[in-house]
């Protein structure tokens, strides 16, 4: 299912290596100013390519409006917007036809499509797909206004705080590694959320699971809840307005958001990818055999999936402020 | 929103001091076998009452069934399905109209309802409202199958193993304790799971943070892959039918079923309703106070909640292969 | 698909032999006041028995509230909301399991549900399950305010303005009569309706054509439009309000309300059920034979749909409104 | 709402004077062959342009593929194809910002964006978005199978059956006519649509109400069913495939197809656009003034709108195909 939300709408498409990736927005409120220039900088932080361990692959990815903004302004219509591919060097891939690489969808995409799908690159299972979520997630990001904040922080890479050093040894070792990253939303109104599927761990949930590489998501106290008694879980509502004095609910309770900061934790882990030998069934000779895959890689996916994690972020919390309105 | 699912559409209703609770099941195929006894186990499993830390309260739920079954057989059409709410004392809860119980919904019912919401007992927010995806998920069983086997583990409360004696002293202390749950998937066949949206962890964490008290959820490695290499968290593929060596993946790749067991661990805090004496702010006298909440109470919810996420898992799952068919 | 709306979501249930029929209600704002009482009038008219024409059978039809309204308000929690099938008289209809009766969904239903649906008395596809409808309507009516109003006239039954004596006629005969119904809604405001595919006519042709015996419906000019030239058909503007000269547009430009009158006409079929002779296949004998239906018949019933069909109406103007809040 | 259907999920974008019209299409099953060529046959007919009444505009209309098939087959990723638009002359309309046309949009997409609709050519309300429909019921053509075949007939135009004279007459007054389609579809299995709110009429008439200019559908004996007595309604049943003698039912019983031809007819306004002086309140001046369009237009989008109505119809019955899979 490549659609999104409710009233706020995104339909995702496009493939790594296909002509394009794009995105569809329906919902959004007329009048908003949206220019190309608005794009730059959150696609500019997807693309990566400046910092150790994320790929030095260059994508111009500029933003190409194809519908839904005119002179600069929402108006009311689907907002399409799409980047060309290019720069795409698929015979990295396609000597991998019969052996599924480990940790990609290759093996499940082969049995669900029946062999048809394109999954050179990844297909349309490749980080390159999140593009549309990050376009879209500056248009949500207007919508929100500018009183609401997302703001993520990579807290550990490969289990380590010295990001740096730990993406420098992977890269050598021609290795890849996860990382911890956390979201966190101030200026949050009270109330949003959706009794009882759509609230707000479930919205954020559903749209940051379909990021790829996800491995787990917690809220406020998150796992560490589950060794905790309620007498120390449990935040004191110190004033009207419910301002807690500790924050276990991460901002939310019952699945609505309470005032505080929204806080949350994604689990990213080691990119599939490595230059490493490594071991799979090649379907053809119906034997394990020893492989490497060429070209480059992000050694360190966590350091690009911020903005695609703050673009989800925005994405939801825009479809449950249209739906609270 | 209480409904979930695509195909098979599951709408949720009640509160927990109202006159029912119950659930609107749309999408079962005609013909499968389904009787009042096929709703027992499950439904005593999640009333619990038996076992130390969960509250001790007797509630019959015997499931009525209103519509779509007709001599214990689906008929195609909705079937209702609904238990009165009885053994309810308002009264413990009315006395805390002005002071928002910490770690509980109502400072946030009061502002999104604007103070019309039902709230005793919790109302739609309480745990009773699980009661309806006890019953839907016993439904979901059927159409998943003999083959496909949902199963969980209580891994530890309050952070221990020694669960009994950990639940003792809690409900001694008049305190309260979170826990681990671990669910496990056998039988699950490859390609399961809609992208991009509808991915299986989309699916599956939608609706495991619905369920009150969720704070966190990790699919395989889930946030120990944050510290891995791709080198160590690669599952090797062994055989043509997909089996990996290791299952890191959670039996999940690109959000699609790989046929391998599926695992997620999901993290529950300890209630919110604990004996002990608590601060909150008193929107009558506009300051803190302290107060106690009177009545009986589960000292573990995650005692009580696997059944409710095997069957939030089990839906997930019918609604995911009935797309898939 | 049992559920309609995108905001203000109706899922109805039941079957006309089963236990009850009835609806659950998303998305009602809390605050809104209903009684048991507001219900009567509406099922009341639904109910019909007091006029010429329409079943003699007497349903108490009551409605009982299980969730979502408390004191008389709507809490913002899902409502619930059913009544008890009785009166019902089974055996009239057993007798016809072998031969579909025509005009009926007795052969699609045997097909589609392969045996299974549960077709007493037309099951899940009898006029009887539009009572959930017409309660959800009520709720609807109170949500779109005092000053929409949606009013219905029976224009011709059987092709006759003489009303009453063209169904005394068909009831002697033991023959039914379709029939042709305006609704006019008056206080629209301007902007309701969303472009491209939940268009006014498209929200309310959806929920009409789910009424049983719909056979068609048309906006404004409808079919004479057909026949009529632009310079013609044209409204002209006569203010700032957008007040037109005339209404051809049935007060809806590009699918979207344009603040004059909604008008559109529903083609009723004649009731499928009726007293005389006819033939159909005979799935044992494998021949067409003669047969005869007893039982009581409506004999027309548009009679009876004014209220479900004003019910339809303001559900889904319900849903328009509040998505464009 | 720019997206229709539940398991083929049709999201349509562009504005008539904008960048692009296109469509994005979800859940087209893997492996179905689609290469540019198959779509030239449908965007040629709804071009039109060579037959008298319909515009002279050229449009190259050539599909472009932006994601979802290669090597000419279907990969089971969302497809997404655009075209650009060119050749439009804004100037035409950009005199009338003050006057609100009469039958068209202008005055509703005034009030509803604000003021920030592109309604230059009609924007996203131009029967130039139908081509997005266009493309994607060629999609869904493939899905269907070739045993189903959908056509159409136009049974007049204002009214007449002689309909280039019809036509002719037309053109040269300045004026515009409607006009009457016939929809048939054979080879329908039996047992599609979803019973309540996804009935066949539902779904059909939904999307079918989005095709700007349509004001009636009817299906089977439609209106004159309301002058009908059930004795001649009813289609009896004569073998035990469901053939009936009549087909008053149009090939639906209770919202689902009974194996008999699918018949509808719908009622297509004339156009708004009118090179005769008409007359509307100017916004600016506050007064009734006369004015004319000048530009080219449409004598009768009835010639045009048979494969939009085809392709509609497509949709419609791919969704529901896929659906009681």
């Amino acid at each position: 299912m490549n659609s999104f939300g409710i009233k706020f709408r995104v339909s995702i498409f496009g493939e790594s290596h296909g002509p394009s990736v794009g995105v569809v927005i329906d919902g959004c409120p007329a009048g908003i100013h949206i220019s190309q220039e608005d794009f730059i900088e959150a696609i500019s932080r997807r693309r990566g390519g400046t910092k150790k361990g994320t790929t030095p692959r260059v994508e111009a990815d500029m933003p190409e409006i194809l519908s839904g903004i005119c002179n600069g302004v929402a108006t009311g219509f689907p907002i399409t917007i799409m980047t060309r591919n290019c720069n795409t060097v698929s015979s990295d891939y396609e000597t991998f036809k019969d052996i599924p690489r480990p940790g990609h969808a290759d093996f499940v995409a082969l049995k669900k499509f029946s062999g048809y799908a394109d999954m050179r690159g990844g297909g349309h299972f490749s980080g390159r797909v999140t593009y549309g979520l990050v376009v879209a997630g500056v248009v949500a990001k207007k919508i929100v206004g500018e009183g609401i904040k997302v703001s993520t922080d990579i807290l550990s890479v490969g289990g380590r705080a010295d990001i740096e050093k730990a993406v420098e040894e992977a890269v050598e070792a021609g290795d890849s590694l996860g990382g911890l990253v956390e979201c966190r939303v101030t200026g949050v109104p009270v109330g949003l959320g959706e009794p009882f599927f759509y609230s707000v761990e479930s919205a954020i949930s559903q749209i940051v699971f379909s990021v790829p590489a996800t491995k787990g998501i917690e809220f406020g106290s998150g796992f560490a809840a589950a060794g905790m008694r309620g007498s120390g879980h449990n935040d004191p509502i110190v004033d009207g307005s419910g301002t807690t004095l500790t924050n276990n609910a991460g901002g939310i309770n019952g699945g609505i958001t309470n005032g505080n900061e929204i806080i949350f934790r994604v689990a990213i882990k080691p990119a599939s990818s490595i230059s490493m030998a490594q071991k799979s069934f090649n379907m053809a000779t119906q034997k394990v055999e020893s492989f490497k895959v060429e070209g480059r890689h992000d050694a360190c996916i966590a350091l690009r999936i911020p903005v695609v994690l703050e673009s989800a972020t925005y994405i939801a919390l825009a479809d449950l402020m249209l739906l609270d309105s």
